[in-house]
């Protein structure tokens, strides 16, 4: 199991929080997601370690950037 | 036709403007939702005059509040 942080800035309520959470949720491998509103925090566990492009991706396809790791 | 503008607080992203739109559109004789998110500015057209307390009710529903009419 594996498990990366990342920092996602943009968020601004649970709306955010929860298009966050779905897209994220779909990468393949992915087996869990938390995503702390007001810290910007998004931890990603999954089966193999992710690519973390993938995951960026996926948060900007959710409509938010990936500040950090 | 009518025509009401509200100010409605909390809403801080698109998906809050969706989220109050919906609602707000879900009123019986609702013709027209128009939501400024940067004023928090709700303009709602009907048929008939509505009740204020339907809007309001909707838009608490959608998880937000009116600040005023």
């Amino acid at each position: 199991m594996s498990t990366a942080t990342y920092t996602v800035s943009g968020m601004t309520c649970q709306h955010c929080v929860s298009a966050v959470t779905e897209e994220v949720s779909g990468l393949p491998g992915v087996t869990g997601v938390q995503v702390d509103l007001a810290g910007g925090g998004l931890t990603v566990t999954s089966d193999a370690p992710l690519d973390d492009d993938a995951v960026r991706a996926a948060v900007e396809e959710a409509g938010y950037e990936v500040a950090g790791r």
